[in-house]
């Protein structure tokens, strides 16, 4: 075997280990057959068990074969603070980046020498958001989310005529889209205490959460275009974990007839590791059978593919007192991807099924990830039913919503028999006070 | 007085006059009080009369004064295919140069020989979008838009009680505002007979324009931060016309309860000189005075300097057949900017009340603009009441909704005693049909 072909090797094989020792750790995330791609101090890097390597300093020390090292397309996005170069590469440079970092990291690696003075440690580093996000949609894709939430607002009608033909979905701010960790401030805005107001404008009182998984495009499709429903999950880069942060009280009173608004746009917290689709593809699945009620998919919406992922989702809070004392966070709600009724491929054929541009680097997110159980529901909202049922934290004090102080912290990864688990390491935010 | 003083001129002066004849046209849109910035192919340019200057030219002719000349920021916006670089200039620095544009335009300019040979004519230009847009926001500020539309979906209930306390906006789609000129291509989407479904997905039936203003933000705030609505003004660059094409049939269906979507991300035109706000100084007017039965207007929202514009608007329409004939466009409506219940500065104040960043680029669009009378309806869903009054075009044939081969033209420009009318110019765009 020449170096130059050892250079180059699938992660895709369970079996493979890493001479990173803490990537092959059962209950860790990152795996050799993860490599997820976020973005350090120092540019683009990849996660590997408790480690970090920046690509720059693995070009630098000549680690990568000569068809990438001679690729200006790669070089430069190298040099940025962010996926998008990357996530523009043609399809062979990703794959060939891909098994090139494999082939450094793998057990028995002929470079791990070269390899191990490079990786620095993942908690002296602080990933930013991994993509420029052109654009930002948001879908309301859980049949579970849009029934609880329908039956609070109108108990006869709780499921609108349309869900169950369209992915609904709804543009969201790009701007402010924040990495893992960056500090939430409560809004302020207008509420009312009866339904037909008069409003009065302060913070927000009613602050949650909302568990949502979110991709990445990869492939760009022009203006005019449309993407078929066959092809779009090879056009989703990657997957990443997604806090849309949400005031339930300024929602209420502004969202008729356009939409939520000032309820969202304040900030939306993404997971700092985007996971690839590749390392995806052994967890993928169907979306849930259609009943017999269920009116048939339109055919420009019939996944074939069946590119739900069963990623397993937790919600877990902090408080302030808790984190001082060192206490566990608290546990709130755990449930799966797998459950959604429309796919990731499905949202975003709708989203172009107008000749909607969809650029490399948007962010789709699914909406609120419920499941059919009380312990499977994605946001305060359903979880203490409008605050009716409150949860109690470890440190004895209840919810109904957020507080200041508070930390949310979404976890997901994928498992089964047979594979590493793959995971996307956490999403991170502490609610801090309004502003005075 | 040096040749460095008279390099600086002020052209707010009424009474000015420029040595290029065209924009002394007593009924042209660009005067040298105008001066609004777009670009064409070799860059940021500005309009003046029937002419265009490239403002790289000018520095390479040697007429900019050294402040800016050796401003590496200044020289940098030059260079890029977007007007975002002179919007983040420092006022100072954007005061500097349009008053040595206006000293290169106005009427005994000593450096006239060497700008005339930099002049392009305008219809040798196609300016494209002037600024790469993060993120764009529409509103619905229009009493009587929002009245008559409402009226049709809920004749008891036409204005929804949030409606006279709360600026309602949505974020929309910024990868496909397009400049004035590209085609639009009819979008396909679920649409359906009865209201309840089942859906069909094909070319929509009911396609519409929505006569809008549009302004671009000029200075950022940060992620956390807020505009006080007294400084809201000062904090836009200018002003645009936008066309705000709808698919009313896709977005009976599927607006609920999120708001519209794929009825209009598929495009939205802008015009593409942008007219500074300073241009716009003369013709500001505070907004309509609230009826005493309307709430009084929350702390945060009230507009101290009255920052609507007195910007008369117009919509023409050819047909194809129009237009190969060489018949001119029948005029469809006229109606004011004036009129609007929420002004600029409430709007961009109301949007960043959370601490939603804005960002220098970022596109805030009005809604259609309506007046109280039938010809002061800014889109068709309301000039032909819904279809029900069709229009009747200059070739005899009538209209409910846009047919293919349609082109929608809109105008707007400024007119007071005394004054130069400030003018828009044109944004167009002609309906093709739906892709095969």
């Amino acid at each position: 075997m020449n170096v130059a072909s050892s250079m180059l090797l699938s992660p895709n094989d369970p079996a493979l280990r890493s001479w990173v020792e803490s990537a092959n750790d059962a209950s860790g995330d990152f795996p050799l057959q993860n490599l997820p791609l976020g973005v350090v101090e120092d540019g683009p890097a990849v996660r590997i068990g408790e480690r970090v390597l920046c690509l720059r300093d693995a070009l630098d020390a000549d680690l990568f074969v000569k068809k990438l090292a001679s690729n200006d397309e790669f070089l430069m996005a190298l040099d940025v603070g962010w996926l998008n170069g990357i996530a523009e590469l043609d399809p062979l440079a990703q794959s060939m980046m891909r098994e090139n970092i494999a082939a450094m990291l793998v057990h028995g690696s002929p470079v791990r020498t070269k390899v191990e003075r490079l990786l620095r440690d993942a908690n002296d580093c602080e990933p930013t958001a991994p993509f420029v996000v052109g654009d930002y949609t948001d879908f309301y894709a859980s049949l579970s989310h849009a029934t609880n939430v329908g039956s609070m607002f109108r108990p006869t009608n709780p499921l609108l005529p349309n869900w169950k033909h369209v992915p609904i979905g709804y543009h969201g701010r790009a701007s402010s889209i924040v990495a893992s960790g960056a500090p939430i401030r409560r809004p302020k805005g207008q509420t009312v205490a009866s339904d037909d107001g008069p409003p009065t404008f302060g913070p927000s009182k009613l602050m949650d959460y909302e568990l949502e998984v979110g991709f990445f495009v990869g492939r760009a499709n022009e203006l005019g275009d449309t993407i078929p429903v066959a092809d779009a999950w090879n056009r989703i880069f990657g997957f990443v974990l997604v806090n849309d942060w949400s005031a339930r009280d300024i929602q209420k009173w502004e969202y008729q007839p356009l939409g939520p608004f000032l309820a969202k746009n304040f900030a939306t917290t993404v997971s700092p590791w985007v996971v690839l689709r590749q390392a995806l593809e052994p967890f993928r699945v169907p979306g849930p059978p259609r009943s017999a009620e269920d009116p048939q998919v339109l055919s420009y919406l019939a996944d074939p593919l069946g590119t739900n992922v069963d990623i397993t989702l937790e919600v877990l809070i902090a408080s302030r007192d808790m984190r001082d004392k060192g206490t566990a966070p608290t546990l709130v709600s755990r449930g799966s991807f797998r459950d959604m009724f429309w796919t990731p491929a499905q949202m975003l054929a709708h989203h172009a099924s107008n000749g909607c541009n969809m650029e490399v680097g948007d962010l789709l997110a699914s909406g609120t990830v419920s499941g059919p159980t009380k312990e499977s529901r994605g946001c305060l909202l359903e979880r203490t039913w409008r605050g009716t049922e409150p949860i109690t934290l470890g440190d004895g004090t209840e919810r109904k919503f957020l507080a200041d102080g508070d930390e949310v912290i979404m976890r997901g990864f994928c498992e089964r028999e047979g594979h590493p688990r793959i995971g996307f390491g956490e999403c991170r935010g502490v609610i801090m006070p309004a502003s005075a």
